[in-house]
């Protein structure tokens, strides 16, 4: 499986528009090491030919315009080489670039029955994807339900995908409204057909679980949630805020942090995603940076190419 | 008025994701002689110290981190000085990137009512910015009415701002659902309180109109619709592809066009923006630029710092 990282931070990106913490502002002077990074997401294929893209960050426009494997094909007025988005959840930071992909393009949009409810119900500017019969074409991602992934006109690209619950919620814009349901957040286990080589994503683990373990484990390439280093990252900085668990994501240190997790059930090559401003991996000359690589864990970066 | 272009793009930007046209291409492979730009968008401020955005497009948070006037004070961990956006229109390339500004920030938004509930009613994914009591205070822009622009806790910026219905359309997801109301579209007039100094911004002009006359004449720096050269450029490219005037966009050149009426009522500086991919003024050493520089017409281009 071919994999391009798009993207590696949470939500906001790094740095973030309005923040101006030692991260986000050392990051503009210069002040750190560090490097800038764009909303998670990674594009998959087999042959370089054909990709689909594992979630649609809001910088969406600006990752494929940085990856040249996406560009459309030269005299292909309309040749994108994307033939379709795996969602896996309804997050902002993970679907707002969908309502970007709306230029006369059919795709295959690929997601569990509570992530498309959230989009395509009760949100009129959805219909900007509908603009011509066909334009969408979704695949009802059942947990547990290998699938063969396919370009609009039902050409096997030599990948197929399994979506399993993880721990997680509903995104933020659905609190309240809806009941929680396992389906509004999953991870991706994606194989190539003809070598069954595998990549597993998860860039959102809200705690330990043995389908966590199971999956750390089948992987020969799996990129983890790395969003938070520890539990109470954001109230250190801004008292009041949230811990990392009310928010769905499991902390990577501490004695029931995901890190031993990891270290203990993966037996293929692991990156971290996902990463908020406020994670200190962020910086390449942290000690928590050293005990990771120490721990034979790497930070996935923007614009990074791998083969699972 | 200080302005920044942060975009001066239609929507989806040059180039755009899925297009290899000759000028989308000739951009990426270096063939001809043009600038990148992003979804049409500025920032005007009096100080330098506080600013309004016009139009939030979807390139929203690269733009922000091109425009060192943009990035949030050190020490001031959520201290952008963006105070708020101004909406002319509920189209998508001028509104999405409101729900990219969605970290604990109290902003004003300004619209007329038409555009507020196209975004607000009716798409759940607005309860994004509805985090937290106030995050968002909307100011409703009565068309005629001249309104002092203001930070989210009350502070006058020393900009009034006056929205002018012109022609054009609701937004295409709204088609068929909603009946045409002239708020759906409007012009603005924004003037220096100090000095009267005054900045017309109408990116989207669906006609001619004695108000858009009016409004060419009335500022000392204008930018204007230059989304597309000639009525049938998108039709000559891709047959059955849509007519300028039915995109609500008024085309320049022709006996009709736009142009003439430009250079006979303009008394200001005059810059074109939201440029359709397909609009050989994009070229730098096209004949059409050549003319438009005749007229003592310029483009505007992503990164210009100007004075109204």
């Amino acid at each position: 499986v071919r994999v391009q990282v798009l993207g590696s931070a949470a939500g906001g990106g790094f740095p973030q528009w309005n923040c101006a913490c030692s991260g986000c502002d050392g990051l503009r002077s210069g002040a750190i090491i560090a490097a800038a990074r764009t909303q998670d997401s990674l594009a998959v294929s087999v042959d370089g030919q054909v990709w689909y893209l594992l979630n649609a960050s809001p910088d969406i426009r600006y990752q494929i315009e940085s990856c040249r494997h996406l560009h459309p094909r030269p005299g292909a007025a309309r040749g994108s080489p994307i033939a379709g988005v795996v969602l896996t959840n309804a997050d902002l930071d993970h679907c707002l670039g969908l309502f970007s992909l709306r230029e006369a393009q059919p795709l295959v949009i690929c997601a569990t029955s509570a992530v498309k409810k959230a989009l395509v119900e009760h949100n009129v500017i959805y219909r900007t994807l509908e603009r011509f019969p066909g334009q969408i074409h979704w695949v009802e991602l059942e947990p547990g339900r290998r699938v063969a992934l396919r370009t609009p006109d039902g050409t096997d690209i030599g990948l197929s995908i399994e979506a399993i619950c993880v721990p997680g919620k509903a995104p933020q814009y659905l609190e309240g409204l809806v009941a929680p349901d396992p389906e509004h957040n999953v991870a991706l286990l994606i194989r190539e057909a003809r070598s069954d080589r595998s990549l597993v994503y998860m860039p959102g683990v809200g705690g330990d679980a043995p389908e966590v373990r199971r999956l750390l484990a089948a992987g020969d390439l799996v990129f983890f949630d790395g969003t938070f280093w520890s539990e109470d990252e954001l109230s250190v900085l801004t008292p009041g805020a949230r811990l990392a668990h009310e928010m769905a994501h499991w902390p990577l240190a501490g004695e029931n942090g995901s890190l031993e997790v990891i270290r203990a059930n993966c037996r293929g090559r692991c990156l971290l995603t996902h990463l908020n401003n406020t994670n200190p991996l962020l910086r390449a000359d942290s000690d928590q940076r050293k005990a990771l690589l120490r721990a034979g864990i790497s930070v996935a970066h923007d614009g990074m190419e791998l083969l699972a």
